[in-house]
Formats: structure tokens, C-alpha cells, sequence
């Protein structure tokens, strides 16, 4: 890649970092243009994270070409605006978040780049204090990077972090990476003063005409003077911001597109000998038309799609059962005014977007907030309001205190819809839905259920508002059959016998039941099938119904076995049963990426595998 | 009560603070007189939180005479500063803590002035967060406070409710009781800003020369000039607070011990249509001279004591289980320079004190932020060091996810010493570590172990830093019993036989194990004892060994049944076992506050139970 050459890079070829500290400000526009042009191919091809890696793209070569990230550490926080970062460090991404394949985030195992790990959201300044305190101990020299997002400083982690860090007087450069918008729009105090911060006059104009009368090297020149003027102003004489009050050093805002304004910040704040954050500005979605004019968060985590049209490819024909669950609780909040719908910021996700305009008071977007979303709810349900809280599986692990020391042990209703429960396929480790059940299990008074079919889960959406305390429904990224019966009320806490024979019963949940019964018919197995409904509390009736069968096989491929697989087994226990037990769960481990079908493959518990169990 | 017969107040007679209304400024001053001394006396006899409590007797009744509690709401964060708040609702403290008697915290089944509850800290603002959208929806008027002290609003919970109420436009009067020192001393960037701030210096110097001098109506009318000029000027020129940034209004800071001003600000924050703080300076263990030189913690949840010596008693003979893990660590620390000890607020309960002044740089008490320990340490862990992780079981709830995400999803090293695991007696529902290892059992790639004496103690910690990933070791709030048997290496996850005898095997845990042994060898029972020293990974070879008893008793009076217990049930029920199987665990409630051996004796999972058995 030598200097002459100019255009183009070739991307898929680049070993590590060295070769950027050769190329000039104008050479290192065009690579970001080809890193830009590979990325969007590439997620259109297997879809990923669009809009995060998009506007992360200058602010990454910069990084790059002023640390050695052999010796000086960087974490991305969340990891999914990292694949810049990837290629940059010798990795390309043409197996993009497939089985076996690079990562959609850091991984320490993919690179000796990667230092550290993340998925969930606003863990880098905890854990880049623990790494200054290392490096501190151990007397040793080099600097470590947490590179967050405007949205994921608002969790309460994030600020646990920015407190003690503050004081430690162990060094941390911050990159506070500003876009006005994550997941969700940010929401609270924090993102309003984001949002006042002198950037937002400067750089929404510059798409307009500020833009256009400032280009130009004096126009450059102009723009630069007076953003350092109004900044200076506002921290010098306002002392504006939350990081100068805990006692950080702040550098910027800056424009995070131009590579020489962070290579400047980054001179800067590599001479100051205490924690300093570089805020920059960044465009989510940059130079992809489609994902800048995003406000929805449609191109934040995508899936195929044709560059050109900008078309997303869906199976328009099937629900998913997201989407399933949006429509029957938009009609519950029809009927009933006491519903309170809170998410923290997976909305657009769990397919709610309409919800937020026809009751802009009763659904509540709490930001990156899983701790205050329960607590919140809590104070709604104490007031007579009954709070559903919409929530992904993986995201709802933060919430466990909250959820039983502030709902469960006052035995407060609410419904607690959970997104994404079960296998999550090419996310991976960090995102897997399989242990809410069992650790829902292990807080008293609150009740676990999982429909197989739409009608069923309306009688569940219904039921949970019936003052039963916590209710906890949990459903599946996966598409959602939807049967014609009619809904018949499913009584509380009771299952369905869904084939009735000999031998051989199979407790069995969640939508791929209707599979299993579906191929049991088809290879005329005369088997008993009950459809647990209710993971807790379970059907008595039903489960004593199970004594006289010889074998007994519990199949739950949404989750692991530690919640309701090993509580009914010791019910069966305890009531005597002497018969085999044969639990088919996701194992008690961390999944790797792969498709949702090849995990349940890999693990032995698919539709084909039970039947041939018989 | 009339105004006549000024001292003194029967603190015990108070039916409601209506009559608060009728006192004179030098009326009060005696009630918060005989308030305190009423405290003192109740904790002296039954232990309780004596120094908050103190600390905030001024502002409770400033608080229940300009507000009607009876239609406004308070939420008092932790809960465990409201004993004035309950005395002047009517509640007298005789049997304080004792069971079925008054609660040391806030409790809505026990008046109808208790709108909300908690135990664990920073919950408040999000709850009242939640109370106030639910009077904004309903269309009702009232007031809503949460009152929060100075450490508690550093925790990432706190933050999450301030960050989204700043811009959710629904008001809540937040009370901040900054006493700059709450469970430890606050610590982190916010906590200096606290320190810092305008009245660090007059309120430290109240108590020396500024108090001589100023005393007298001149002297309070120049310190609160002198104040207030201070403030407008930290305020509106500087523009210091966190809360300013966010958008609050702020009054004050102002001595919390002058009903006057307290009242005074409470009339300007009513007047204000937005969230606003309130925020006043106290002593912590105001006018109990012990209390407020305390700067350990002492006096922060404190045993029965002699009011006149200050001294608390204690079973001297007995080491309490804490103090046994505090001196070995100890030991460990001084040979393994990889070792760094994180404490999240709970040094001083967990006997650590001696070791931030031995360890200054390797013990790291990062405050009231569970999430960020364990983020933190995982910083730590993948910088080659070995974090230990000293927590009460019932806040490491709080910790599930960064647990589970940060340290175990990438299987990096780390002790979690978890202290209070179990039963905890008098601080209730709220408090009990009954939990913690059903949940630790749905995180893949944990340890989860429990000694029985003081050598199996030290034999776990040594293991613990061997590189198996997070490996957690709970322990009761016992008092335990050292036995002279030298130290053997005990393997990694095997148990340990203790008798052998016939027909029935019971598997134990925990240092109630010894004295069951001595139990059923008193008895002249003939069986046999297996002391599950590894609760995770279970020794398999043992396991196997019980398939040829008639009946396997379980007992662990330390935990719910939903961790190890149904493991065992499940594990044994896949190697076929047949015989009879009893669980004795604690059962997956909210227990209510008793002494532990009241609880115990209460489930049916005392010594004498398990003995009555066989």
C-alpha cells in the first residue's frame, strides 16, 4: 500500500495499524471512504451493526495512528462500533458474525488488538479504571482508552465508573463519542446538557448552509476559532459539564470526522497526567445516506439489506413474535388505562415505535436505565398503575436486584415482557437469552410463562395485569405461528395437553411446541405432550399426571436447566416418581455466535432430536 | 401535649405530627432533644442504626410539620434513617428489629404514613420518579419526596432516576443529607465535590472556633449571610452542582440541624413547579458523642451498648466468620502481591478496616457501587492481577450481570468472599443472603463453596486464587468455631466424609454441619454425614456413593432450594437414583425479621429437626 497508489486501499488486506502514521490527512479521507464502502458491503451482506461503525470510522484511524495498541489498551464500550477497529488490526470481516467466524465485538481470543470484552452496554470506564489501577501497580507505562457513547454514559454503571475513576488517580483517556442518538433517542438530564452543548448549533448546520458558506480553508479556519471560543467559554466561565464537576479535564467538543482535530485532542490529552475526556461529535450513520437520515434506529442493528434502494430484507409473509406482542399490548393499552409501558431503550427493537406516539404518556423510554426501569416501575405500582416493562432477556440480567427488592418483595403487579428469550443466534455470548428462567426462579413471588402460540399469549398479556404480582413472560426471536382458534382464557397457572398417549410424556415450552407436536404426529409417536404455559408455578394436576408415565422428557430449548427443568424434577421427586428423566435445555454455558438453528443443532436439543429420543 | 408543660415530650404517646404545627422553634429544639435520647435508649437495648438516625431528627420533623403525609409521600432512602419519621407517625421502637414488631425500616403494612419501602440503597429517586408520573397521569396534587443521603446518591441506580426525572418533567423534592461520611466514607469524584463545597468548612468548624463566635443572633445572622453569598456565588457564577448541570434547582447547602432554614427552604422548594434539591448539611451521630466522633462506622448499624461508656458489646470469646475471612486474607494479601481486595462500602462490616491501612493501594473501597466493583475487578483480572471481591450476599444482587458478563462470560479469575450469606435475623426481608447461590448457579463457570471450620476456610481462599475462574465463597453471620485440626488441601471440588453410617446419607453445608455431627453422634444416630464443602462443581465421586442409601437428605439452612439443592435432586435423578429424597433448605420467600435461630426453628431446618428426622 504504498503512498502513490492513492486510491483504493485494499481493505482485506491491511496486517495492523503501521502504515497509517505514512499517509497524509488527504490519503487518510480516502481510506475512511473505502472503510466506509466496505463496511456497508459487508453488513449488507450479513447484516450488523451499520450505523455505530459508520460514524466511528476517523475517530478509530486517529486512535490507531497515535497509540500502539500492542502496549496501550482500548475498549470499545458495547464492542459493536468496533469494526473499523478490526480492520484496522488485520481482520476482515467476511464471516462477519457467522459460526466460526470474526466477532460482531471485541474479542480477546480474534486479536492480540483485542484487550477486552464487552456486549452489554456502558462497562469501559470500570473497567478501564481496573486496568489503570493494574498498570499503576505494576508500574508500568502506557495509556488506556474507554471509547463510549453519548447514550451508554447515561447507565448507572457507566457513572459508578466516572465517580470513583475521578478519584483514583489512576489515568484513563476517555473518548466520549457524542451522536446525539443511540439506541434510542438518549433520553434525561444528561443528554439535554449534551444536546445544549454548543455542537449541536454548529454541527446540524453543517449539512446546511454553515456548511456551505465555511468550506473552504478559511471558512475551516473560522469555524475552528469560534467552536474553541464558545467551548472555552461555556467550561471556563459556565463550567458547564458533568466530567469538569467530578474532576475530569475535558477536551472538545470536537468534530469527530476530522482526523487532524482528534489527532490534536488526542497530543493534548496524552500530556496531562490525570483522567481526560475527548468529546467528539460524530454523525451515526455517516456517508450512507439512508442510515444519516435514521431517526428511527432502524439501521442501528440490521439485517440484510440492498445498498442501492437501502431496502431491508424481511420475510414480510411471518410475525415476529416482537411484533406480536407489540400489537396485543397496544390493544390492552386501549382498554386499559392503567397499563404503563416502560423500555429501556430497546423500543424500537421489541417493535413498540408506534406506542410512543399514540400514548406519549403512558410509554416511557427510560434510556440505558435497566435499574431505574424497575425501580421506576416499582413507584407506578404502588400508585395503582400497573407498569409493563418491555425488556430483552440478556438486558434484564442488570435489573435482578431491582426486580426483587423493589417489585417481588412488596409482591407489586406488573408485566414484564421478555424480548429475545432463548437462543439469540449471531450476537453471541454477550447476548444469549437462556438464563432469565432460572434466575427468575430464584426470586420468590414471581410468575414465569411462556406462550407457544398468539392466542396463548393474549390470554398471558391479559392475565398478568390480574394482580398475580411479577409476571414474567418470555418469548423468542423467532417468527410467530399464529393459530385460528379462538382464545380461550388459560386459567392461572395451568398448562395444555396438546397429545394425549403412553409411556412417554413430554413436558414441553414455547412456541417450537407446536413443532414438536407437529412431528410427533407426522412420525406417529404415541407420546404425551403437555404444553407448560406456566414455568412457575406449575400445574399441579398436570405434573402429577406425569407419575405414571415411565419416562418423563422435559424439553426447553429457551433455557437452561437450572429454573424450571431441575424445579420440576424435584417435584417429581418429591412426589415420589421413579421413572427416567431426561432434560433436553440449553447447557449451563456461554454461547458462541452461530444461527439460532445451528446452536439448537450443536447442543442436540432440535425438533428432530426428541423425536428420535422416542 | 400543650405548649405549657414545654419538657418533656412523651416520645412513646405521639399518635401523629399534627401537633408539630403548634410548637415554637424552641419547642422543637427540646422534642429533637428527647427524640434523640428515646433513640439512643431503644438502640442501646436492641442495636439498630443509631447514627443516621441522629443525624436526621431535625430534618424528619422540619419535613412532617410543612408537609400532611397522610396525602404527600416520602420515600426515605435505605430506610433505616426514618426512626423519628416513625415516632412522629405514631409508632413507638420498644420492640424495634424484634419479631412481628416494628420494622428498622419503612414498611407499608405498618401505617398508613409508609408510601413506599426499601433496605437497599438509591432506590428512592426512581421510585419516587415512578410516584410522581403516576399523580401527573392521574391528575392528583401532592408532594413527593425522596431523602437521600450524600453516599447513597453515588450509586448508579441514584443517577439512572436523577439523569431521566431531570428532563421527565415530574416534580419530586429531593432531600440530600449530606453528612460526608454514610456505611464508609463516600468516596469518587461526586463525593469531592461534596467535600468541597461551601460548607465543608463551616460546618466542620460549627463544632470549634466558628461555633464560639458565632453564637448568638448576630453571629447566626452573619453565617448565614456569609452562606448564602457563598452559595449564590458557587451556584450562579461558578455553576458547581451535578444537579444545576442536570437541571435542577438547588437550595442551599444548609445546616440540617436548624429547623428554622430547613423550613424555610422546604417553603421556597414547594413554591418551585420542577424537581428540586434540597440539600442539607448533618452530623452523623448528632449529640451522642461516640456517635458523632465515629469515623469507622462503629455506630452506623451497632449492637446493644452502654449509653453512659459508649462501649458495645460483643461475645468476646467468639469470632465472628467475617473477622475469620478478614485474617485470612490478611495472610493471603501479605503472600500473593497479585491479590487486590475491592470493597463496595462494606469494609467495616466485614471487619476489613485494618487492612485499607496495611494495603493502602491494594484494598480499594470504590463506595456504594456494586455494579462498578465487579467491572472493575474484571479491569483488574485480564491486567494479570487476582481481584478478591469482599460483598454482603444480600447487595451482590446487584452485582448479577457485570458478575455473570464482565468476570465469568470470559472465565477470568476472581474470589467473591460473601459475607451474610444466609439468614441474617433482625434486618429482614430486605437484607437476607438466602439468595445468592441459587442465582450464582445460573452463571455458568462459577465456584460456588461454603467451609464449615476455620481450616476448610483457608484451604478454599488458597484454591481460589488457582486460576478457576470466579470462584465465590459465602459465609454466615455465625459466629465460627475454630477447630485445632491442621490445615489439609482440600482438592478442588470434592466434599469431605464426616461419618459414615447406614441406610440414610445427609448432605450438609456449612458450619451448621459441625454441630449437626455433634448432634446425630450425641444421639447415637447411624449415618451418613457429607459435608458439601463444593456446592459447584459437586464432588461426583460422592455423588455417587449416595445412590446406595434408602434416603438422601439435603440440608442447607443457607440458601433457598433453587441452587444447589434441586442440583443435586437433578443430578442424582439422572444417574437413576431411587430412593427417597428431603430437602431442607430455606424456603424461596421474603423472610421476615426474627433472630436467625427464630427463622431457622420457624422453617423447620434447625439441628434438632434435621435430628428428629432419622
Amino acid at each position: 500500500m504504498s503512498k502513490k497508489e492513492v486510491r483504493r486501499f485494499e481493505i482485506d488486506k491491511i496486517q495492523n495499524p503501521d502504515f497509517l502514521k505514512d499517509l497524509s490527512y488527504k490519503e487518510l479521507d480516502l481510506l475512511s471512504d473505502d472503510i466506509r464502502k466496505y463496511i456497508i458491503d459487508i453488513t449488507s451482506k450479513n447484516g450488523g451493526h451499520l450505523s455505530s461503525n459508520l460514524g466511528t470510522v476517523e475517530a478509530t484511524i486517529s486512535l490507531c495512528k497515535n497509540f500502539d495498541f500492542t502496549k496501550d489498551k482500548i475498549i470499545f464500550d458495547v464492542g459493536h462500533q468496533c469494526y473499523t477497529y478490526k480492520l484496522l488490526t488485520g481482520r476482515n470481516l467476511k464471516d462477519l458474525r457467522q459460526k466460526d467466524g470474526t466477532s460482531g465485538f471485541q474479542k480477546m481470543n480474534e486479536s492480540i488488538y483485542d484487550h477486552y470484552e464487552a456486549g452489554h452496554s456502558s462497562t469501559s470506564i470500570s473497567a478501564a479504571a481496573g486496568m489503570a489501577t493494574a498498570r499503576d501497580l505494576k508500574g508500568e507505562k502506557y495509556d488506556i482508552i474507554a471509547f463510549i457513547g453519548d447514550s451508554s454514559i447515561q447507565n448507572g454503571l457507566a457513572f459508578e465508573g466516572l465517580n470513583e475513576l475521578a478519584t483514583s488517580g489512576h489515568k484513563v483517556i476517555i473518548v466520549l463519542n457524542d451522536n446525539d442518538m443511540s439506541i434510542s433517542k438518549g433520553v434525561g438530564g444528561l443528554s439535554k446538557i449534551f444536546r445544549n452543548f454548543s455542537t449541536s448549533f454548529i454541527y446540524r448546520k453543517t449539512k446546511g448552509f454553515l456548511h456551505f458558506i465555511l468550506r473552504g480553508r478559511f471558512g475551516r479556519y473560522l469555524l475552528v476559532k469560534f467552536t474553541k471560543f464558545k467551548n472555552w467559554f461555556k467550561r471556563k466561565v459556565i463550567n458547564m459539564t458533568i466530567f469538569d464537576n467530578l474532576g475530569y479535564s475535558v477536551i472538545g467538543p470536537i468534530d469527530g470526522h476530522y482526523i487532524r482535530h482528534i489527532d490534536h485532542a488526542i497530543e493534548k490529552a496524552k500530556k496531562i497526567n490525570h483522567s481526560v475526556v475527548i468529546h467528539i461529535k460524530t454523525i451515526k450513520g455517516k456517508g450512507y445516506e439512508y442510515a444519516e437520515e435514521d431517526v428511527e434506529g432502524d439501521w442501528h442493528g440490521v439485517g440484510k439489506f440492498n445498498i442501492q434502494t437501502g431496502e431491508i430484507s424481511t420475510k414480510q409473509a411471518e410475525v415476529t413474535w416482537s411484533s406480536q406482542y407489540a400489537v396485543l399490548l397496544k390493544n390492552e393499552m386501549s382498554i386499559n388505562d392503567k397499563i404503563v409501558t416502560i423500555v429501556p431503550a430497546t423500543g424500537h427493537g421489541s417493535a413498540l415505535d408506534s406506542l410512543f406516539s399514540i400514548y406519549p404518556k403512558r410509554v416511557i423510554d427510560v434510556g440505558i436505565s435497566e435499574e431505574h426501569a424497575f425501580t421506576f416501575a416499582s413507584g407506578l405500582a404502588v400508585s395503582s398503575f400497573h407498569p409493563v416493562i418491555s425488556i430483552y432477556s440478556t438486558f434484564l440480567q442488570r435489573s435482578y436486584d431491582e426486580l426483587s427488592h423493589d417489585l417481588a418483595r412488596m409482591n407489586l403487579s406488573c408485566t414484564i415482557l421478555i424480548d429475545r428469550s432463548g437462543l439469540v443466534g449471531n450476537d453471541g455470548e454477550t447476548h444469549q437469552g437462556i438464563y432469565d428462567e432460572a434466575f427468575l426462579y430464584t426470586i420468590p413471588n414471581v410468575t414465569i410463562a411462556m406462550a407457544s402460540r398468539s392466542n396463548e399469549a393474549l390470554s398471558l398479556l391479559k392475565e398478568s395485569t390480574c394482580n398475580h404480582g411479577v409476571f414474567a413472560i418470555r418469548y423468542p426471536r423467532e417468527y410467530c405461528l399464529s393459530e385460528t382458534q379462538e382464545v380461550k382464557k388459560i386459567a392461572y397457572g395451568s398448562w395444555k395437553s396438546e397429545l394425549e398417549g403412553k409411556n412417554t410424556a413430554i413436558v414441553s415450552t414455547g412456541p417450537l411446541t407446536l413443532k414438536l407436536k407437529k412431528a410427533l404426529i407426522e412420525a406417529k409417536k404415541n407420546v404425551t405432550l403437555l404444553n407448560a404455559i406456566y414455568l412457575r408455578p406449575m400445574d399441579e394436576n398436570k405434573v402429577i399426571s406425569l407419575l405414571k408415565y415411565e419416562r418423563v422428557i422435559i424439553y426447553n430449548p429457551y433455557a437452561t436447566k437450572e429454573g424450571f427443568a431441575n424445579a420440576l424434577t424435584e417435584r417429581l421427586a418429591e412426589l415420589g416418581y421413579k421413572g427416567e428423566i431426561i432434560i433436553k435445555c440449553v447447557p449451563t454455558e456461554f454461547v458462541k455466535q452461530a444461527t439460532i438453528e445451528e446452536q439448537r443443532k450443536y447442543f442436540g436439543i432440535d425438533i428432530s432430536d426428541i423425536v428420535s429420543l422416542i
